[in-house]
Formats: C-alpha cells, sequence, structure tokens
C-alpha cells in the first residue's frame, strides 16, 4: 500500500468550470445599467459574480460572488412561498394567477372584472402576494419577509435603506399598480403600507452566493442545504418553482426555458437565480441589463451552464440500467432478465436506482410474468439494497402487487441491510408492506 | 419449493387505476362538444377513454380508448418537431416564437413587423410551423405529416374526409391568421395549401391509444416504446415538451403546469395528451369542453392522475440513499461515509443509482477529502455496477476528477461486469476514461 | 355713366388663394411616398395639386389639379354613402360601427363576438361597407361604385389596372381582415369577390378636381354642383360627413378635427378631401405621407386653408345682426327694439337673414311680449322678403307662434314678394301657414 | 284697430317641446343608478329634468329640472378650457391629446413612452388637465375651478363635501391613472392633490339649468347669455366643442355624433349637456344610465330633441335664397339674377343673409360677370343693409373683390344705415374699406 497520493486540495471542477464561464464572459460589456434611481446606476457596471451550492451545501464561486446589491424581483419567488405557506394556494390563487402573460415586468395584466394579476412575477402580482403574507402590522409582514429571504440565504439580510428611499420615492408605476388592485378589490391592505413593504423587500442586499444558497434551498425541496434549516416545505417549493419555469424572466420567459430550462427569476440590479430541482441552485449577478430587463451577462452564462451541464429540465438520460436484476443459485442474471428466479427456495428479487413509475413498471411486467408462467415459491424475497430513491407511484405500484402475490399465498418480504424504510405513500394506493426488521427476521431466522 | 402461485393474469394496478379514474369522472357530464362544424358537434358526448403508454411499450386503457376521433391541434406538437427536425432549431425559432401568450387558441398574437406568431401551439403558429416542414409539393408535405404522425402512433392513421371538407370550409379564421402571416412576410408559403396542409393534419384519425403512444413516443426520447422505432431525436422531443410545457393548453397553460405538471397538449374534439418524461405517456378522450376549448374530463382526469401519481415535474423526491458506498474489508460501509477506503491495496468507490450532477459532487467531495485526509494505494476501483443511469454531468464531473487523480500517480479504473460503458461526453469536459474491459484486466489480471 | 370699366377678367381671389398655398408648400418634401406596390412607388414625389369647387359649381385650382392618380381610402366615403342608400341607416349600422378607433387604417379593430368593424374608414370597415352594396353579381357591385364615384366627380372615372393587380397580388392583409369578418358572420359575402371588389375600387383614377368636385358634392346635399345632379340624399350626406369628421383621418382623426375643422379623408396615394359643409369640397394631392399615412402637403395646406379661411367647423362667427326689424310708420326702427307697431292698421314683422332656432327664439320672444303689452291691431304682417335660409326648426317655432295668435282673433299673413314658401315642417310641430299668394292677396287686394 | 289680444303669456313652444319630452321620457326606467359610493347610489333613480338655455338667454325648462346633483364628468370641458385658457394649446396638446380612443371613461389610454393621456374626456386626461390649471396652491386651483364653472353657470354653486369624501375615499382608479402618469412624466404636480381637486370639481353641486346655462355659454362663444359675461375665449369654447364632439360620451362618442350630432358630455351622476353652437344649450338629468355610463334618458331625449329640432351638426338646410339682389331703375330684379345693374347712374348691390364663403362667392362672380360684360358706372354701392352675419372669410373675398374694382377706377362704397361695420379681418386677406360714415357722405352729400 503507498502513503496518501499528493491530490491537489484545491482540485474542483466545479468551481473552474465558474472560474471559466466567468472567464469567457466577463468582456460582454452589452446592456445597460438600469438607472431609473441614482442608486442603481451607481452600480459598477463591470462587476460579474457567479456562484452554485449544490444540494449537499458545497459553495462554488467565481468572480465579484461577496459583492452586494439589491435583490430586487429575485424576492417574489420566494414571498410567493411565504404567501403560500401562510394562506394556501387555494386562497393565493384566487388572488393571484400563475398564467405567463408574455408580458414585461411592469405590465399591467389585471383579470378584467377582478383585478386578479396574472402571475406573481409581475410586479402587480408581487405587491398583491406581498400583501397576503400573514402579519398583524406592516412592519411585521417586513419583518417576517425579511425573516424568511435570511432564511434561505442562511444569514441575516440587510436593507439598503437609501434604495429603498428612491424606490419608495419614484415607484408611482407600482403605486399606481397598487391602487388599479385596491380599486378592483383584489388588493385589501392598504396600498401604501402594501407598497412600502414591496419596496423594502426589494431593497434587502444580497450576494451571488446568497442567491444561489437561495435558490438551492429551492433546489433541496425547501432545506436549506448550508443550515440543514427546513425553510419552505416541499409542495411550496414544487409551486414556486413552476411559477418560475413559466413566468420567471418576463417576455423572455418562454424562450428561456426553451434554451436554459431551468426555473429562474432576474432582477433589475443584475441579479439571476436559476435551479436544477434535487441538483443545486445558481446565483449571478451582473448589472448591465438587456431590453427585458435581464441580465446580458446572466442570461448567457446562464444559457452556456445549461448547454455545457446538460441541465434542460427536459432533457432525457437515454440509457437507462434495468430497475431489477435476477439472481439465482447461479449468480446474478444478464440484463433485461424476464424475472426473478429461485434462489434455494427462496425467489429474489434485486431491486436498484431510481425507482420511478417507469422501473415500477419493468419490475410488475416481471412479476406477472414470472405468476403467469413459473410461480412463485413459498417466498419472494424484494432486495432494496441498491434503491437510491423512490417515487412514490413507484413505491405505491410495488406495494399493490405485493399485497396480489402475498393474496395468493406467497410469503413477501422487503429487504434493506441498512434498515431503510423506502416505500411511502401516495394519493392512489394504501402502502401496508412490512417493517424491514420483521422481514429480515422471517428471512433469516437463524 | 411450491408449484406456481395463481396470481391472477388480469392483476394490473395501473390498468385498474385508469378503470378507477375512469368511474370517477364519467358522469361528469359538464361542457359543450364543439360544434363549428356539423362533424364534430355530432360527436357523442358521454364518450371517454383513456390510455397510458410507458416507456416499456406496455398499453394500459380503460373506457372508449379504441373510439376514433380527429386529432386537431394535438398534431401541433409533432408537426412542430418535424418542422425542427426538418429545418433545425434556428430556422423555426426566427420564424416561430415560443413565448406563451396567455391567450386564447385562435388568437392572432403575431409579433409587430415580423408576423412571427407567440409560439407554435396557437393556430397561427401552427399553421407557420406546417408551412415549415420540408416537401417538394404539398400534397407531399402533408404525407410527411401523416408519416410522423403514424410512426408515433405506431400504426398508419387515416384522415377524416368529412372533418377535413368542413374544416377547410369554414375556416375562415385560420385563412386569415395565415393572410396575415403571408402579409407581413413570416409565411412565405402559398397561403392556401399551407391551411390546405393544416386543415389535413388537423384531420387525421387518432384514439386514445395513439395518443397515449405518441405522447410516449415523447417521453421516449423520440423512440416509439411499443415500435422500437426513432422517431424523433431526442433533442427535438426536449424542445416540444418545453413548447407543451408553457403553451400546450392555451390561456390555462400557467394553471395547468401548476395543478398537473406535465406537459400536454389538447384539441378542440375532446383529445388531451399529457407526458411524463422517461416514464410515460397519456392519451385521454372526451369531447365535452370547457370555455377554453379543453376536454373537461379530459383536465379533470389528468388532475386526479398527476396528483395521485405524484407526477408533477417540479416534485422533489426527498429522502435520497447516498449514491456511492464504502465498501472494504471489513465488509460495506455505513450510509454517509467520508470516501472509499482500501480494500487489500485497492481502493474501492462502489457507485450505485442514478448519477446526477448531486450524486457525483458527493462522490467528488468525498474523492478530495480521501485525497487530502489518506490519500490512495496504488489503485482506486470506481464500480459501477449499480448504476442505473449517468447523466452527462455526472459522467464529465467523475471523468475529471479521475484525470486529477490519476495525474497524482494512481491507477484508477472503472469496472462494470456488464461491459456497460455508462460515462459519456458532455460540452464542458472531456471524457477519457477507460474501456471497462481494459480496467478490469488491469485490476483483476488472472 | 362711364362705359364698362376693365376689371382684369383673371381677377380670382378664391384661386389666388390656392396659388398662394400652392407657392408656399411646394417645397416642403417631407415624407415618403407609399412603396408597398411598386405603381404606388412610382409617383412623381413632387407632385402637387390642390382645387377647390364651391357649391356654386365654380373650380379653382393650383399647380398638378390634372394629374391622375388612384383614388384608394378616398373611396371609403362615398362607397359608405351607396350602401346607406342602398340598404339603409339602421342595416349598415348592424354590420358597421361608426366609433373612431383612435387606431390605424390597417387595423383590426373588430366588436369580440359580432365581427362587427370599428368604423367604415378603417381597411376593414371599408371592405365590410363595399359587400353591403347592392348587386346581383359582383361585377355589377363595382360597376354601381364606379358609377357613384363618378357621379359625384361628374365625369365617368377609369380604373388603373396595374394598380388593381398589384393590390390584389399584395392585399393579404385586406384579405385577412375579410376572412376574419367571414369567420365571425359579419362579413357574408364571398370573401375573395368581397377584397376584389375592395381593390378595384381602390384603383379608381382621379383627379384633385375629381376630389373637389366630390367633396363639393356632399357640401352640397349631395347634389353635384358641376352637373346639378342629385346623386346622394341629403340625410345620407350628412352621415358620411360625420364619419368622415370623426373616422376620416386614420390615428390622427381627432386631431385633424381639432386643428382642422372639416370632415376629411385620406388615400395612401396621397390624396385627400375635405368638406366645408354648404360651402366647398377641396381636393388635394401631394404623394409624401407622413407616418400616419396622410399626404404631408395635403395636411399642411388643409390646416393653412382652415386657419386663414377661418372654415372651422365649429367656429362661431361673434356678432349677429337681429333676425328681424320693426317697420313702422315712423320707418325702420333700431337695433334690438322689442317687437313689430302697427303701420296703418297692420302691424308688421319684417324677419331677415338665416333663421335658426336663435333668430325664431328672438321673434317668439318679441311677439309674446307684445301680446302681453299692446296686443294687436287686426292683422299681423310678417314679411319674409330678405329671409335667405330657414331652418326647421324655426319654420316650426314661428308657425306654433302664428297658430297661437291666430287663435286670439288676428289675421296673420305671411308675405314673400317672390312667392317663396320658406317654411317647412319638422317632426316636432305641424306646419299649417297659408300660402304666401293667397297672404298677399288678403294683405292688399288692390 | 282692435286693442290688445289676448294671447296667453304662458305661450311657450319651446317649453311646451320640453314639456313633451318630458312626458314622452319620463317612464323610461332602463339602466341602474351608478352606486360605487353610496351617495350616488341614494339618488332618486326616477328624478328627470330638463332645460334650455337660449342664446339669448332665456330659460326653458321641464320636470325636475332645479334638482341638485353633483356635476362629476360634465367639469371636464370646462377646467379643460380653464386650462387651454391658462397655458395656451400648444401646451395642453403637448400633455393630453385630442384623439378619441373608442374606450371607457375609466380606460387608461397613455400614450407609451410620455404618458399622455388620450383625450381631457377620459378620466387620466380630465386628472392631467385639472392639473394644467394655473394656481399656486392646490385650494386656489380649486377655487379658479370652482369660480369657472359658476360663472358658466350664471350663480355660485357649491361642493357636496358628503360625495367629495367618498370619491376620495374610493377613487383609487383615479389615483392610479394619476400614479401612472406622474411615473411617466406627463402629470407633474403632487398625485394627491391633482385627484384631489379632481374629486372636488366633481362633486360641484349644479341642476339641469345650471347645466343648460353653461352649455349655452359654449353655444354662445364663451358669454354666459344670461349674465352676460365673457367667461371665454371664442377659440377656446371652439377647441372645447370640438373635443366634445369626438370625445365627450365616452365609447359611445361616435354613434352619439353619428345619431345626434351635438358636442356634448355625459356624468356618472347622470347629467348631460349637448350644445347646439350659436343656438342653445341644453342640460339635462336623470341618474340611471346605461352600460356605457351614460344616463338613459338623458340619450333618448337627446336623440329625440336633436331629430325633432333637425339638430345635427352635419344638417345642411337645403333651399337658400339668393345672397344679393339686383336693385336698379326699374325695381327690384327677379331672384338669380346675374348681378348688379346702374341706378341713376350708381351699381347697387344689395347683399342680404348671412354672408359665408358660398354667399360671397356668389357675389364675386356677379361682380366679376358684369365687369366683363358692361362694367360699372363711376359708382358702384355695396348694400349691407340685411346682412344679418359676416362670416370672415365673406369680409376678405368681397373686400379683395372691393380693391380690385376700385383699382379699375370705379369708387365702390359699402353701405349700412346703423353704421355696422360688418366687414372684418381674417388672416388671409387685409381688410381696408372705407368707414360706412364716409361712404354714405360721398354717396349722398346732400
Amino acid at each position: 500500500m503507498t502513503g496518501p497520493v499528493p491530490v491537489s486540495p484545491s482540485f474542483d471542477p466545479i468551481g473552474g468550470a465558474l472560474e471559466r464561464l466567468h472567464a469567457e464572459f466577463v468582456d460582454d460589456d452589452r446592456g445597460s445599467v438600469a438607472d431609473y434611481i441614482p442608486q442603481l446606476g451607481s452600480a459598477d457596471p463591470g462587476a460579474f459574480g457567479l456562484a452554485l451550492v449544490g444540494v449537499a451545501g458545497s459553495v462554488y464561486e467565481a468572480g465579484e460572488s461577496e459583492r452586494t446589491f439589491t435583490i430586487q424581483s429575485i424576492s417574489k419567488p420566494f414571498v410567493y412561498a411565504l404567501a403560500l405557506a401562510d394562506v394556501g394556494v387555494d386562497a393565493v390563487l384566487e388572488r393571484v394567477g400563475v398564467e405567463p402573460s408574455g408580458e414585461a415586468f411592469n405590465a399591467i395584466s389585471l383579470e378584467p372584472g377582478t383585478g386578479r394579476p396574472s402571475n406573481p412575477m409581475i410586479n402587480a402580482g408581487a405587491i398583491l402576494t406581498t400583501s397576503l403574507v400573514r402579519a398583524a402590522a406592516p412592519a411585521e409582514r417586513f419583518e417576517r419577509i425579511r425573516d424568511v429571504l435570511s432564511r434561505c440565504a442562511g444569514r441575516p439580510l440587510g436593507v439598503d435603506d437609501a434604495v429603498f428611499r428612491s424606490e419608495h420615492g419614484t415607484g408611482d408605476r407600482n403605486r399606481a399598480l397598487a391602487y388599479l388592485m385596491h380599486h378592483a378589490g383584489s388588493l385589501t391592505t392598504d396600498v401604501e403600507s402594501a407598497v412600502d413593504t414591496y419596496f423594502r423587500q426589494c431593497s434587502v442586499l444580497v450576494t451571488a452566493v446568497d442567491l444561489a444558497t437561495m435558490a438551492a434551498t429551492l433546489a433541496n425541496g425547501g432545506v436549506n442545504p448550508r443550515t440543514g434549516e427546513e425553510v419552505l416545505a416541499p409542495t411550496v417549493t414544487e409551486q414556486v418553482l413552476t411559477v418560475m419555469a413559466t413566468c420567471g424572466m418576463y417576455d423572455f420567459s418562454g424562450e428561456w426555458l426553451f434554451r436554459v430550462g431551468l426555473p429562474a427569476k432576474s432582477g433589475v440590479s443584475g441579479g439571476v437565480v436559476a435551479v436544477s430541482p434535487s441538483q443545486f441552485g445558481i446565483g449571478l449577478y451582473s448589472p448591465r441589463l438587456d431590453e427585458r430587463g435581464n441580465s446580458v451577462r446572466g442570461v448567457a452564462a446562464s444559457e452556456a451552464i445549461s448547454e455545457r451541464f446538460t441541465l434542460h429540465l427536459m432533457h432525457q438520460v437515454g440509457r437507462t440500467a434495468p430497475a431489477f436484476e435476477r439472481i439465482g443459485p447461479d449468480g446474478p442474471g444478464s440484463e433485461g432478465a424476464a424475472g426473478p428466479v429461485t434462489d434455494g427456495g427462496v425467489a429474489v428479487l434485486a431491486m436498484q436506482g431510481y425507482l420511478e413509475f417507469a422501473s415500477a413498471e419493468q419490475a410488475l411486467l416481471a412479476l406477472r410474468t414470472r405468476a403467469r408462467e413459473g410461480g412463485y415459491p413459498g417466498a419472494l424475497v424484494i432486495d432494496l439494497d441498491h434503491v437510491t430513491r423512490c417515487h412514490p407511484v413507484a413505491a405505491a405500484l410495488l406495494d399493490t402487487m405485493i399485497g396480489a402475490i402475498e393474496a395468493g399465498g406467497v410469503t413477501v418480504v422487503t429487504v434493506d441491510r441498512r434498515g431503510r424504510r423506502l416505500l411511502a405513500s401516495s394519493g392512489e394506493f394504501t402502502v401496508r408492506h412490512e417493517a424491514v426488521a420483521h422481514c429480515r427476521s422471517r428471512l433469516d431466522p437463524a
């Protein structure tokens, strides 16, 4: 045995990829910094930071990933999450739609009659969403918003008061949207406090690393992967990611999803977040914007990451190993074999990988074939040792099948040497398989 | 060993789920049959069929799943696929956008100046898409469209001539859209032949099983799972699924994706297709439509399937087993252990399940820790036996890491007892690991 | 008595004013010639002709007032007149609105549901209007249109076949509008023949003098002042002038009426007509157009004419002589006196000028005062010798008053030495005064 | 000679006509009272008042013509007049357009980029117009508005404080419009004070008689016919009447002008004003509104008045007596004769009635013919004794002709026994005829 091999501790293919993206796009000086308020206009146009946080909690970064800027519209999905948590999806949907409008960020887009804004990612919808956050008083509402943003970022976030005052002083279009909604009855809180809170939430200070952490929290089912805190419920993150997928990049949303294929959100200060569900979150910062209000380098770098990492949501990884393998007295079977065989009076079905609908269906078909063609010996062992993840639909399908086989007089046990209980319930089926320990005891009484 | 156990050959949890959905919704008589042409108006309003085709090719069905009807707008995503294949994504995007418009199926939605329709799922965009299909003559264009639809369905599809003639005779709004586009220069073929072909493609006859097979072809990366034919390129199916996700259900698209979470498309004759990528396709038929032109029972049953099967695209399966396990002289390690250890002078890293970004990152971190803390013996074996699927980004990350370790003088071999070559190249990294056979020979020369 | 004085026969203040306008604007080379078809694009950009035709039938002209060009949209008000005459105002209003849309000439502007275009001056409304012209066949429809245009112009008008063919070949936007209306059910004739006829009517050849004569026909209550022919009913001309006032200049209509104050219509070939009701019509030709599609010099010269001639419809001529005067033994009374006095046993009320509501009211008040204060002798003579025009409302008011005085036992006679019968009936009152000849015989039996 | 004849002092054909209209429409109970604030909702739905004020100052009324209600949107044209007077037409046009939008009263209708509202009759345009009224402070601005409204009405008008407070409390849509304009930079005063003043002006209390007087002030060139005060400049009234003609009745404006043919304005409390220029103003009050926000009975009665009185702006009174007559030794000539003849060495041209373009042209043509055919004796007398009104264009044309004849050596004098100076200057011609007194002295030195 040789001694430790000097592998460079700085070896980092993910960070390296970010560094290469930074180098590649740092000279792209297209677009202009937003200047409707002086505080935004004075941003350094050359600033460019990237960060990626994986669901395991590691941080990768390049460029000015620690420079602070105001979060602006990137607050919207997180406040939407808070409103969903506070009042529930039905109450939120009644007041704010989820329909992409193909319109600019400041479009009016209110449903005739009800004043319901099209979606929570345009300003009107965001102001209304903010008003839905539960609070006894406006100040408490903002503190609850700041709290959820901070917990997603994993650190207490501050507010840029100068930006807030300036937004407040020049935000007449947003104030107009609020008055239109108040008139139509969709906005029911006081208009001035609603827009005040909205301007405050837009003025929260973040870095690219904060944004990446926030995005990773969404990628990780609502659990901040750096702090381990459960900030948002998994269902809420699914809803937020859906709206980001269809409405997150204003009137570029459709093309963004087509090209980049990740739920995302951009802000006027130059930030962009993008989420690869169950994998990681990205945060980018580059203040020069294109004509739709999206960060030029943020969009360009995101497209490059998505293409190089093949991250498009609809990407289908073509070749798949079978979800189960036949194991018998003669050793492991070959791929694609037609089902479990006996192994010393016990049929064994060894499943592996991510059990989804398709893999569960494969197993089902094999079990049926076996039942028709040969039947089972007294016991069927379903070995889940190499199962890494189990989708509810797979659990439900397998469970139903187990019940049917048991009804035929066969003892079925699911084994997992680590005691993991992988199968869970879904809405359609009742899951009622045995505990793993109990299975083992029946299988291997010695 | 007991003899064959009499498991009912009709045992079928998937088909059973469809039967329950059929029973649950068959009495829902809301909505009205489209009647703008007599041929649609005479449809049996009570007809209701459901079918599901998995990526393994099995067919599940309930109700009138073999009743024929005209495909109507459900032809759009498949003709879009054909156009993408024929002229390429850039040429198609230049002529038809991918931006959801939040508008009805017959909206005008042309970009000012260019006459470019918003997306290929509204009629204007569909007519333009049809015109992009390569053909020497209009008749050939339609035959190529019928051919791709038939190959996705797995059988030769016919045309309802009466519907075609009636659509042709009453289709002045579509004709108007075509003339607007021809005027603006976005439609460059002859207007009458463009709409004639479009009406013909809408008049192709299908069943719910056909639709499910077509959807499953999209779910399966373009390979018809029943015939095994590669009908569409994987990249094209990703693009088509993206557009179905944002624009497939007209002005209900955003809410559909929010609630159902599956790329889908509906048609005025009462058909609906929905796709669970990499899993299955669904086809539904029920001719009574809601006010947005979507099949009432088709939408209701789809929502139920999605909720019960937990099929939402953004659903994140929470608990995941680790992607690798430590195996050493002392037997398999516990979960979450910090990396590979030596096994008789050889360190072994046994990976399992679906290798994605997150699982590759886990392995990377473990390999780095090991390199820092203990170093490697002369050889590192990466055992891919239980890897079921490998995302390109994971392949790339691992490959880069292998290179770094090899640069430190350690022999790295990737093993797979079945000779599968799982690692593939991506745009970012160059993959250059050895063939599995070669690895084995070096590890186990005996 | 001196002999004939040599007043220059060329003396002509109206023609002189046109000459000055021509000189003033001939060098204005702003704007561009329409070039969507080559036949329009080849127009001489410098061409500039002006013509004015008074209701007495004289023609005044300057510049290239005899150069021919295609009438284009200026045909619209005249075809609208023909449709109103053919099917009546209610049937026309049901199919085409009269609401200005503030939109461009080629706006879609169809009422949701009905497909009723906003007004007959946008293309959609004009195509629909053309389809309402009564005809057994399309060819007859066009000939009836050409006939009414020719009779308004006072000469047979030809068609520019090259322009027609080119419009026909490139007119897909208009064809689209027609198909949209046919689809919605507002256009009920064959689409192709409707647009064919519309393109033909746009291709009729006119000169600035023709346009001025056509405008003068509208100014003159439908009687062509040069030929004396009654081409249109007075009511129809009022309706046409109203629509020209609100919708004639596309999205410049409101500002045109504000600045110029005359009902008008422009065409893409550079023609403009404007009407000063009861006074004259103007025709202008200058093919360079502004961004709204109106002739640059046509608009500028019209503004100048209106301002210099004080022609704004809403201009109120301030000072007015009284509508009646007191004539007695002591000679003509002074202005503003309180009514008729006796003249040898006979009270005389001598009216003068244009009897409108206001002047009739003045007389009414005087007659009432007289009745209250002094009463009438046996006879009241109302002398209408100097009345030049009588509005129906004035006739009605006076007639009612005459009846009341007669009911008091006073003989009332209205005299007019020329036998003119000026008082006419209106909808509100019944007019029943004696014939003038009869009055005279009773007043002056000798 | 008989004594005074007992003509009933109550004899009143105009008032009688109003009474008949009241009786005819009082039972029409279609429509609903506006109820967006309780103060409007509590209006008596049966209230119905009509009033007419002629340019001579008499008041005619029927029904509840003295019941007070808030003026609401009918304030808009008068405040527009005040703004035009304060800052001039160019400055006003730069900030508020004059283009009818075919849209509802509360439409947003702001020009992209500039935030310029389409016209001053929609709420956005009215709020902006109000902000243009010159004032050192908001309170002064409202007092100046109340002052102009009061002077048009002929009495000091009060404010309904309850309505004001309620409008202020519920006027969020108007507040939104103001914020949109403030954001776009078109509204430059403080938003809250702008809408406060606007709500106050809407809360001014009027009666139908007040409205009729205000309308009559516009009909009378800006001079209140009851008080004789010059409230508005004539040019301003022309501009206001034009905008009322195209934009006064919201999205019914085009059809109103088509059917009723009078500049008008309606308000949400049920008031309507209509103006017959140079004749009279009408005020109506009936609070039940149609779906466009116009008073049902107000519109119906206005249509009836217009039709029965033949008041349509575009109505052309057909038959006209000649504008001049030949008077010679042989007595008065017949109609239509070809010009002036000699009368004892003097040619006399006796003009009569309203001298407009057409009548002046008639005289011009006759004078030219005479000059060509016979020439003039030493003097030409133009007798204006029976001229009742003279349009500037007629004055200018005649003056130019007189100069030409004088240049030929003929003495021309214009006579008017009352010393009226009828001919005035216009922009095109220089008027330089002699004073009437001087003329007489030369003609009749005895």
